[in-house]
């Protein structure tokens, strides 16, 4: 016990703000026999301080999901200049994962259970078509969605509710309650691409809460685009919620148009 | 003569606007033992049509560079509907290439010849850090960047001019004389990508020409920068311009930042 806690005196809190595009890798958490972002930050910081280190994120994105504040910490008792950190870490990691921001923090905080909100954002592209460069980036719909039934429907989710229903198989977890704070609809006529503007018929969705389960936000997505197709009509968002049965509920979202916004503290 | 002629009269030609992400190609141009977009196109020309097609393009982009609206044409026997023949072009292209617009043009249409006016730009995040999803879309250059000298030289280059100094080797042109029309240098604080504002500290580049020879509008952007890092001071553009020499002007900047923006006609 004194030992453990020498050593952890001796030991800093690093907090990273990541920033990935997810479509080269097989998501968040480490796995012995696939290229991960988790997998990869270690392998970089134990060339860095040459120890083994465990990184802690505060979401665990699915593969091929981009992010652009993910928050992980880890311990080291190097004492590396924190800018050093950050700037050592990008010349080792991949152009697709950057460190955009390093500091130290107190042993108490933790990105998960720290965190206050999180919020998601989702690109639909409603189209026939698409562009070469938003492909890897939206989801692809091409039956016309009407987004005045997917924004009254959303509104049932706002609020403190078991969400079984749109939680994904082998996330083990034991509470399924969240809070969703808010969910934000909206069309919008173009996206900005390197300064063009590509015009077309997109959905943007922001949703906020003070986290979200395995697959939660794909599976809340893929029902909202189910009920806008004008399926899933006769059982309404209440009763898929309330029913706490995932067979209910639309099916899983693509990944690649998810993408981790913030998480706030 | 006269089976040509009757050939060339159940021949329509078809007009292609195309999109791509230059990223994973070696550039526009067929080549035997590397993958390009003429290549790629002309191949699902072949499985559309079972017709071996020559696809001209109206420029001949490097690896690397990526385009919004490249022009190409084919001639055809096929009396599929244009409509049809965009849709299924758009089947089977990798998603990073795409058909945005199909048209049946007359046969003295040439998208190299008949056209007016070309316009790229180029994306520089003049600043030490990237952004993960920028990177495949910019040039960083970490030195701080004189706008003003920049601006400033790059109007020694409006008119038409011989541009043998900003000529890449290779290029088997006979006349290197070419319009510029203008160039267009700003600052811009952010980059949108997907909706969200990337801070930062970027460059773009706008160039409109009567056309552009091999690597022209990359050792303009490569010479304009050392100009801006205070380089090459002592030599201005005009001389550069003047001697007519290639070892004079600075260096090819890279393929990635490079967009083709429209062709005109």
């Amino acid at each position: 016990m004194i030992i453990i806690f020498v050593i952890l005196l001796g030991m800093r809190k690093i907090k990273l703000l990541i920033e990935y595009d997810g479509t080269a890798y097989k998501g968040w958490q480490i796995q012995k026999k696939e290229i991960t972002i988790q997998g990869i930050l270690e392998d970089r910081i134990f060339r860095l301080t040459k120890e083994k280190v465990k990184v802690i994120g505060a979401s665990r994105t699915d593969a091929g999901v981009h992010a652009f504040e993910q928050v992980a910490v880890f311990r080291t008792a190097s004492s590396l200049e924190i800018e050093i950190i950050k700037k050592a870490l990008n010349a080792l990691l991949p152009h697709d994962i950057r460190v955009i921001d390093a500091s130290e923090v107190e042993d108490s905080f933790h990105p998960r259970y720290s965190a206050l909100k999180k919020r998601y954002f989702y690109i639909i592209a409603n189209q026939r078509e698409f562009s070469a460069f938003l492909y890897r980036y939206t989801w692809i719909v091409q039956q016309s969605l009407q987004l005045n039934s997917m924004i009254e429907e959303s509104r049932v989710l706002i609020g403190k509710h078991d969400f079984s229903s749109f939680m994904g198989a082998g996330g083990g977890i034991k509470n399924p309650v969240r809070e969703i704070f808010s969910i934000d609809i909206k069309r919008l006529t173009q996206i900005d691409f390197m300064t063009v503007a590509i015009k077309g018929n997109f959905i943007k969705i922001s949703i906020e809460a003070t986290g979200f389960l395995r697959h939660m936000v794909r599976n809340i997505i893929g029902t909202l685009v189910e009920m806008g197709r004008g399926n899933l009509t006769k059982m309404g968002m209440k009763e898929i919620l309330q029913s706490c049965d995932r067979r209910l509920a639309g099916p899983t979202a693509p990944p690649n148009g998810l993408f981790l916004e913030k998480i706030i503290y």
